[in-house]
């Protein structure tokens, strides 16, 4: 950020009166400009036992593996933020079942947000950010071509929840790039 | 927002190419600015079965009770968060015990996240942004004082899990302003 997105000054970084952070503030209005984290959400579509994962057909980790899931929009619920991903990359309808992982990721400012769903009729496809989707088996989940550490993450909580036949919610952070493993929900 | 945070110059409301909503556009070097709603984290303080509440010395809603909470910031989890608010508001130090309310209010672009939790050895006090810090017996709290829909519905939803002993995670909304109680987690 360079300049004030209200009068079009530049801005410069200072901690304001009353607060104790750094923060945009223009050199001409003096208006603080705040920055916050932003919310992933998507879900774990299953149906007859498997899962629904996306074949990525952008940038970043064009290629790999993932759960639909997408930057929640104004106006709109983490519930329908979810569908919305699950319906735009996958192409299917879902009914949500309930919430299932949060993983914070502090390092890229994202807080992810995956709730269980199930296919409302077992129909999917490829969205426009998606090559392809596809069901998997449990035991066949492509585990060394997977997107994000998020998605590893709720993978793997979800493999051994099925295991055990309990779903919780899980609380979860990811404190640096990759180290999806570091640390059990 | 009517200029571009990057470059300064003027931004306008178009759809941009593969996307289906208005965004807002700088006219000069076309960078798409998304807006995203925004966590506020808090917490639900407990210490020998009363709740900490903080009368809010800040607009909006001066001189309501309020349970600790605040917009979560970048570079922080959403328990990081939680924790910080309670500390900043309530100068009380918590143990996280797990979340225990999400409420959406997709008309002002916020998601607010409550985490159960527990005064670590039973100080606190009132924070520049509170009049004062108060425990309340569950039979006592202020009911017809209470600063926001969100904190209210997890109230409602804390005092019923109180009685029947048992705390789940409540996923819900809150649609229209001050409807708090029109719909149940």
């Amino acid at each position: 950020m360079k300049y004030c997105s209200t009068c079009g000054h530049p801005v410069e970084q200072r901690i304001p009166e009353g607060d104790n952070r750094h923060r945009y503030v223009c050199i001409s209005c003096e208006e603080i400009h705040y920055q916050n984290p932003r919310i992933v959400a998507g879900t774990v579509p299953v149906w007859e036992g498997k899962i629904l994962l996306c074949r990525r057909a952008i940038e970043p980790r064009y290629g790999y593996w993932t759960l639909p899931a997408g930057f929640m929009e104004n106006a709109e619920t983490t519930v329908e933020a979810a569908m919305r991903e699950t319906m735009e990359e996958a192409l299917a309808e879902v009914v949500v079942d309930g919430l299932y992982s949060i993983i914070d990721v502090p390092h890229i400012n994202q807080v992810h947000m995956f709730y269980r769903a199930s296919l409302k009729d077992g129909r999917f496809g490829a969205g426009e950010e998606s090559l392809e989707s596809r069901l998997f088996d449990l035991a066949d989940i492509p585990w060394g071509e997977i997107s994000f550490p998020t998605v590893r993450k709720t993978l793997e909580l979800f493999v051994e929840d099925v295991k055990n036949d309990s779903f919780g919610v899980h609380i979860d952070d990811i404190r640096r790039p990759m180290s999806a493993t570091s640390k059990t929900g």
